[in-house]
């Protein structure tokens, strides 16, 4: 059986306009489209923005297990946007069409799977005759995905849902906007505004009175000392807040000091499953993870669980299928918020299917931690892989522990994104800063 | 006890941006919102865009038994879009919110029960410290109201529950909805493309390439035959397909000839409770409807209502309270398609909440039809109610039949809007006939 997998790594409904990203952060999604790779398995047809670099394919499937010589690789030309996303355009090109469906053909396709099942990938499947194999068809063909991935429509999922989300509204107008955040700063609280369509904290912004406050989870911190620097904010940052066409934003208290949560689920027909828990690495937006969570006691973490699970299910009851993080903070006090959905293959995904699922055995997953941090210069991958082969840090299946390259930042800035994994949170860090020393100076 | 009832009849989330009404569109929607009146009980206190009109008052309060003095009226002073409807500036006046409360003290609301039960009901009742009293308001509060009108969420939400929908999509840039359309029209059919956010068909067009169509349920047929005058008629209607806010639009296949129906439910916490059911009467767009519905038989109709009860279960689930109509079309080939919800009390609600419940006797409520039209020219309704009960046409609570008047539009157009109730279908016409003689000529 083939899996078909598209690695749609950025769309409208993760980032809104894509037309506003600058080449270097289509190249960082380019690469990271590659991830995809550790999703493969013998035989299966992948659509990427462009060819694996064979290093990095020989790399993966060399701790996946899978023959890199059963994939098949179908590339569409270059869409409006560029070479680095499977825009719409590039995944309805006529001639890519014809040769997926030659790729594909004599395949009993089982499975389509997307990073975000969003309407083009639906279109697609349809195309292809094999909408019964893209989970989520349905409620994926008429635009669903935006449902699950508005960080507006979340607010009222998770009220709807009797799941804690943070003090604040949704709000259409200017003077809503500014109502909703002064009431919020008289009080005493700093604000977090957010774009509906975003990802990773770019879409955030943090407002505050007196407080001093780290951005932690937003680019920064805005200063408004009165009512009429808020009318103003509203008014410069109008376009930027509305997503330049008209979109609801989201106006909420921002807790600062706070642990940043995740809980990711796979959802089917008859239920929600947990794939695992983690915990977010930020300075200020979202750098790294690392899961199991170290911040939250048992009692937290599930707890965390247990909202979680109610929210996919009414994403489940709403037709939504596929793989969803909810995304949570856990405050000083303990108190759990949680502050959106994010329906597609995460960072956090590939954590958990693919390092747990694939690298690990059985008996070292409930006693591993992954840490998983970006942003290591690296001479080329190929020279960073050797490094830590001589070193001996190399994930070691035996062990289970040791360092995972997950992506190949090489073509954007000359980075890796690396996996330490390890026995405690601890050893996680002692086993970075041996994998760190490698490439000082 | 008492019911805070709000008629905020025209929202952004029943028609988009409110600021494109028309002088003429606004009255009549203030005309509209006194159809409050027909849930009135003793002592509620009631928001109106302005004080009711005595005549109508006591005519509405005659009818189902409420003493008029013993209900209070708050109307708020203008607000930005003027005095016809119950604008976000209007609920939040302070002013307005003093006279309320002063209104409100002393009295146990149960109930805060608003046309739209929107995010600035919500505010409002959170404000009154009646949020307890709003049913769904988590939901509301976080701008939930807008899901469930929205029509391209609602596609997603109809796929996701399994419920019929027109073939067709949501698509988003001006490519996608160009082929969507060309997609239908090459397979001979014509298409009806809505905007995110109307009401009453004003927000839909049709588009045709050979075939020629009655333009039911849109306020025009648009000519379309080839692929360029597509792209020509997508770029020309842009602003206007999507909001003039990059909204998303619905392209989908029009069936001709069909019966427009709906199916109304009443979702409260533990369950979604069937309203009834009924048939609009177009020309071209919704002047009137009848309930029960004619054309479709037990057998449809029992289909009719088990789909719409699946979609409710999905929006009580998210957790909307209140109100759905759930629209749909029976074809000539006896197929049934939805194709929008509406979450608030619509015109129907009167028929079945006030005219069944309120007005017909027990006995009567499963062996009476009414029949709703607008348009009824009148000299005053004072004069127009003297001549129903002159020519003994009013309506008889012994009998469960006659005349009664559902809406005053005198100050928009002169008009009334009437209800003619009898035995059989044929026996309201007939009542019709004889009502309209009264004012031919």
């Amino acid at each position: 059986m083939t899996t078909l997998c598209i690695a749609n790594n950025r769309t409208e409904e993760m980032v809104g306009d894509l037309t506003g990203m600058t080449p270097l952060e289509q190249r960082f999604a380019g690469c990271g489209a590659q991830r995809m790779l550790w999703w493969a398995e013998d035989g299966d047809v992948l659509v990427l923005p462009w060819g694996p670099d064979p290093e990095y394919l020989a790399y993966v499937t060399g701790l996946t297990g899978v023959r890199a010589d059963s994939l098949t690789f179908v590339v569409p030309p270059p869409g409006e946007q560029g070479d680095q996303m499977l825009t719409t355009d590039r995944l309805a090109d006529p001639g890519f069409r014809a040769e997926l469906r030659r790729a594909l053909d004599g395949r009993a396709v089982d499975e389509v799977l997307a990073i975000s099942p969003n309407g083009a990938v639906a279109e697609l499947a349809a195309a292809l005759g094999m909408a019964h194999a893209m989970p989520g068809h349905p409620f994926a063909a008429q635009g669903g995905n935006a449902l699950v991935n508005s960080k507006a429509g979340f607010r009222a999922l998770a009220a709807g849902a009797g799941v804690p989300i943070p003090p604040g509204t949704v709000a259409g107008s200017p003077a809503e906007v500014e109502a909703a955040i002064e009431h919020l700063l008289v009080q005493g609280h700093s604000v977090m505004v957010k774009v509906e369509y975003q990802a990773g904290g770019f879409g955030n912004e943090i407002l505050a009175r007196d407080e001093r406050v780290d951005a932690a989870g937003a680019e920064r911190v805005v200063p408004l000392p009165d009512r009429a620097s808020v009318a103003a904010y509203v008014a410069e940052r109008w376009t930027w807040l509305t997503g330049g066409r008209g979109q609801r934003v989201v106006v909420e208290r921002y807790f600062a000091d706070s642990a940043p949560l995740y809980a990711q689920f796979i959802i089917d027909d008859t239920a929600v499953v947990l794939s695992g828990c983690g915990e977010m690495v930020m300075q200020p937006v979202v750098i790294g993870e690392i899961t199991p969570p170290v911040t939250p006691d048992a009692e937290v973490t599930a707890e965390l669980v247990d909202q979680a699970a109610r929210l996919c299910e009414s994403l489940r009851v709403i037709g939504y299928r596929g793989t969803v993080s909810a995304d949570a903070v856990l405050t000083p006090k303990g108190e759990i918020y949680f502050h959106e959905t994010n329906g597609r293959l995460t960072g956090s995904s590939h954590l958990h299917d693919a390092y747990f699922g694939r690298l690990l055995r059985e008996e070292h997953r409930d006693a591993r931690y992954i840490l998983e941090l970006a942003g290591l210069k690296v001479p080329s991958f190929a020279q960073a892989v050797a490094a830590i082969d001589a070193a001996g840090l190399a994930f070691d299946p035996e062990t289970g522990t040791g360092v995972v390259y997950s992506c190949d930042f090489a073509p954007a800035d000359g980075s890796v994104m690396y996996c330490v994994i390890a026995e405690s949170p601890e050893a996680t860090r002692a086993l970075e800063t041996g994998l760190l020393a490698l490439f000082a100076g």
